[in-house]
Formats: C-alpha cells, sequence, structure tokens
C-alpha cells in the first residue's frame, strides 16, 4: 500500500513519514501529494498569529483541547520562528503540548525550516494538505506575525485569530491598521494582566472605525486567559461562528482561487528553478557564472537570459 | 545618455528613476542593470539590524553623518517593514533622517515591497546595486531583525551590526545563540538606560563562551547613545577595522561567491515564473488550472509538470 493511501485510511506514522519525505525534498513525495490531492480540502483550517509572548503556544494547546472535546481531529502545524531575535522561546513551549501526545486525535508538527526550497508558507501547506488528507477536522497554524513569510502563512487559514496581550508596550505592539486587516477575531489574551481591558478597548475602537462593508464579517474582542482555561469555550464559538459566516456568504470561494493560485504559482517556481539548476549541473555552469558575477566580467540578469533560451532549446534531448 | 550612463555619472535623479522602474517591474530596468553591473562591486555594505524600538534609524542617522565627515558617500536603504506587528513606527523614524535631504553625497531610499515579485531581499540587492553604481562609497542596509526575510536581507552586508537595546526585556527580546552568528559587531543602544552594562556583559558572556576559530573575527559589544551622538565615532572605528579584517583574511571570497550565487538564483527563479506565467496567459490555463484545484480534478503537482512539459517543447515557436 502506497503513503498516500495508507494516510487516507489514518495511519499516523505515514503521515509523519510522508511530512519527512517532503521536507528532505524527495522527488517521490510529490506522486504522494498528488495521490492525496483530490482527497482533500475537508478540514477547516485557523490561523493563530501575533507577536513574541502573547501566549499562543498555550492558546493553541487549549484550543486543541477545546475541539477535542467537540469530537473533532485536530492538527496542529506550529511555526517556530526562524529569527534569531525570536529565537527559542517558543521551541520551549512546544513542550507543554505533550498532555495530548497520547492522543490519537491529535497530530502536531513543528516547522522550522529556515531557507527551504519555497520557502515556510509552502511547507506549511503541503503539511496542512497531508494533515487533512489524515482526517484531521481542524488544523492550526500556529506562527509569530512579524515577517513577510509569517503574514503569508495566516493566507492559508479559513479563520485567522490575531492574538495580543496587554502590557507589551506600543512601542513593541506596535497596534496600527495593517493588524486590523488580517484577523477575523482578535484575541487579548493573559486578560488577568493589567491594561487588558483597555487594550480590549483600544483594539474595539480601531475596529469600529473601519468602513465595515453591508453583511461583512465584523470581528470580535475576546478575552481570554489560556494558562487557566478562562475564555477559550467562547473563543471556540466564536471560531464556529466565523466558519459559519466564511462558508455561507460565499467568502469561501474567492478565497480558495486565491489560494489555489498561490499555491499552484509556488509549486511551478520552485519545479522550474529545480529543471534550471539541473540543466545547469550538467554543463557546470552555476560555477562559472558566479566566477564570472565575482571578477564583473559577466552580469546575472544577461547570464539568467543564455540559461533560460539555451535550457528552452535543449528540451528535445 | 542612458539612464545607466546617467547613474554611472552620478546623477541623483537618475538614480531615483531607475530605482522607480525597478520596483516598477519595467524590463528596461533590466537594461540598465545589465549596463551598471560591469561598474559596480565598489560599496562596501553595512547592515543593521535589531529588534523593533531598539532605535535603529537613529543610529544609521548618525553613522551616516559620521561617514559623512570622513568624506564618504553614504547611501541608505531603510527596510520598511511589512509586518503588521511592526507597522508604522518605522516609517514615523524616517522623518528624522530628513536633515541629511540638501547633502547630496547622502542617498536614502525606503523600501516596503510587501508581496513584490522575487521578495524583499531581490529588492534590496537591486537598490544598492544602484547606490553602488552612483558612486556611495558606503551602503547601509537597515531592517527589523525579526523574520527570515529580514535576516536574508542582512546577508547583503558586509558588516553586520547587530543593535540591542537594555530593558527590553528577555521575554521579547530572547538572546538566543543564533543572534551571535549574524552580527560581526553588537550595539547596545540606548546605553543610559538602566540595565544597559548587564545586557553588555550578557553578551559579551555569551560571545565568550563561543568556539572562536584561530585568527577569526571576534565581534565586540559596543555602547551608544544615537540620540545624542555617544559612541558613533567608536562603532564607525569598529566597522572600519572589521571591514580591513573582511577584506584582508580573504572573508570576502567566500562571502561573495555565496552572494553571487542567491543573486543568480534569485533573478533565475523569477524569469522562468514570468516567462511562464505570460505562457500561461495566451491559453488562459491559469483559470483553468484555479478551477480545477478548487473542485479537486486537478492537483497542483500535475498541473505544473504539464505547463512545464508543453514550454519546454514549445520553445521553438
Amino acid at each position: 500500500m502506497s503513503l498516500a493511501e495508507q494516510v487516507l485510511e489514518g495511519n499516523i506514522r505515514a503521515a509523519a513519514r510522508l511530512m519527512r519525505d517532503i521536507d528532505d525534498g524527495r522527488p517521490q513525495a510529490i506522486d504522494e501529494l498528488k495521490a492525496l490531492y483530490p482527497r482533500t480540502g475537508n478540514a477547516f483550517i485557523i490561523g493563530i498569529t501575533g507577536p513574541p509572548g502573547a501566549g499562543k503556544s498555550t492558546l493553541v494547546d487549549q484550543l486543541t483541547a477545546s475541539f477535542r472535546g467537540r469530537g473533532k481531529k485536530v492538527g496542529v502545524v506550529a511555526i517556530d520562528p526562524t529569527s534569531p531575535f525570536t529565537g527559542g522561546a517558543i521551541l520551549g513551549d512546544r513542550i507543554r503540548m505533550n498532555r495530548h501526545s497520547c492522543d490519537e486525535g491529535v497530530f502536531i508538527r513543528s516547522l522550522a525550516t529556515r531557507g527551504a526550497l519555497g520557502g515556510l508558507s509552502r511547507s506549511t501547506s503541503d503539511v496542512a494538505l497531508v494533515m487533512d488528507a489524515l482526517g484531521m477536522d481542524i488544523v492550526i497554524i500556529e506562527t509569530v506575525g512579524v515577517g513577510q513569510d509569517e503574514v503569508d502563512i495566516v493566507k492559508e487559514a479559513h479563520t485567522t485569530c490575531v492574538v495580543m496581550v496587554p502590557g507589551l508596550g506600543d512601542d513593541i505592539q506596535a497596534i496600527k491598521a495593517g493588524i486590523l486587516e488580517i484577523g477575523d477575531i482578535f484575541v487579548v489574551n493573559k486578560a488577568d494582566r493589567e491594561g487588558a481591558d483597555r487594550t480590549a478597548r483600544e483594539l474595539n475602537t480601531m475596529l469600529e472605525m473601519r468602513h465595515a462593508v453591508e453583511g461583512s464579517w465584523s470581528p470580535q474582542v475576546m478575552k481570554t486567559e489560556a494558562q487557566r482555561g478562562t475564555g477559550i469555550a467562547e473563543l471556540t464559538d466564536e471560531i464556529l461562528a466565523h466558519r459559519d459566516y466564511f462558508l455561507s456568504s460565499g467568502t469561501i470561494n474567492k478565497f480558495l482561487r486565491e489560494r489555489n493560485q498561490r499555491h499552484f504559482m509556488g509549486i511551478l517556481r520552485d519545479t522550474l528553478l529545480k529543471k534550471a539548476l539541473s540543466f545547469m549541473a550538467k554543463s557546470d555552469s552555476l560555477d562559472r557564472v558566479v566566477t564570472g558575477m565575482t571578477d564583473r566580467n559577466i552580469d546575472p540578469y544577461s547570464a539568467v537570459d543564455e540559461i533560460v533560451l539555451k535550457m528552452m532549446s535543449d528540451s528535445d534531448d
């Protein structure tokens, strides 16, 4: 039985194996993904993002328990930041998730693919696809919302929760207009801390000032204390309410078109680059170009033109 | 006279125009870059990175003044973070730089190319190349060190200064092993603040614990108060000391090979994708693929295989 067939039967070890093959860039992993694809598209994807220190991991842990309590299988893709500035803290938090480690209905996978071909968002969508095929009803993608890469990852989610925390200081948190665009739900976590009400109020004020389109979704500001589980049931309800809106309003159609086009273009870009590099490997031309650039005899733009032309005319071999 | 020729004569308006053409993705911009390339490679590139709120913009402003005082022309590429979490604050700081606005020896350019083809690091290197061609002796690239994109940008620099600040709290700053790898010089800015000595000491301890290779560069921890200009002359000296090491030790050779290969591959990837998309546009096949993916009749991996094959065999037309 192929890996894909095993994954579709709910075999967790096969899923882990396939994800490893994807990570390692093994060509047969693509064949498995091809086989899985028609049977996917069923999982509901939730994005959790926010600045470092907002307690996202604990919140994801609690949401996982909450959805499990409602009979849902839950996959978690945790993006461990590749940045030196947010380094190890998040990896440490991951340990807490171990309470689900004996639960077959929970599948947790950390990604820290610094410099991976196609980038983090490509890896994330492939891993989410495998979790979807494995029969996970909910896939939670957790990421530190700081870079463009991370913002791209959030685009994978049907529902995005932006997690804020009181007292991080405006200087760092910098709640600006942009943040309002990406959140479907806003969460003020660590709500027992001083300033929680003020942060929630400010968020609400900013949300109200937005020009809401008639009949469109209005994001709520929820308060949680993930550490104690306070507010988690309400947050779960709100996520499901957004899901209903997403499906019934037709928002999903535009979302799927954009996401599928992005996926396709990402795969196209990676495939073409890989083809070009293996074409160049045959004649050691990469080395020649790089040396020429260093000596400033060759400019990279002309070198690319030349390689692309050769590659195209050579394709009948 | 072509734009490239004007840039090479030091025409600032021509440089600004070319950068705009690059931003807009005009094909003729590539021809200008081809013409510039052989005449570049002279500028010394300094990367300034660190968490939001560390006072990087003020520091860059002071370094600019300091290098001007030593008779150097200075270009500044300021990467305005595209993340909603670090949004507007940095843009505001930019205003301070206006004190150089009447100085022909200073050229400042902000980049905020969210979602640009090829990403931020590609745009940064193109802009740095134009500044180099324009005759800038020093090009300072300032970025908020938070995402992978930003870390990639730092790789463009010959000398990287990591700017820290006392009192941001370990929770957020998370000074971990990774940060030590990217810095050639560490700066504790806002050194008048409480805890500055402790932050500097901790950094020094961590740097000492590293397994230093005999004869390799040992990064120093400098203290500055950019706001008052304190420590700027010393930092400038240290940057120049690293530059001397970089050139005399041969480190530059490995650096250039890696950077040139990265540039070439980035341009190759973008060019191939653009070619594929214009090929697909002829037959509206992008739309067909995306619709097929949404209906789960087509998987993106097989669709890419098919397009690439067609594109190759069609190349004789």
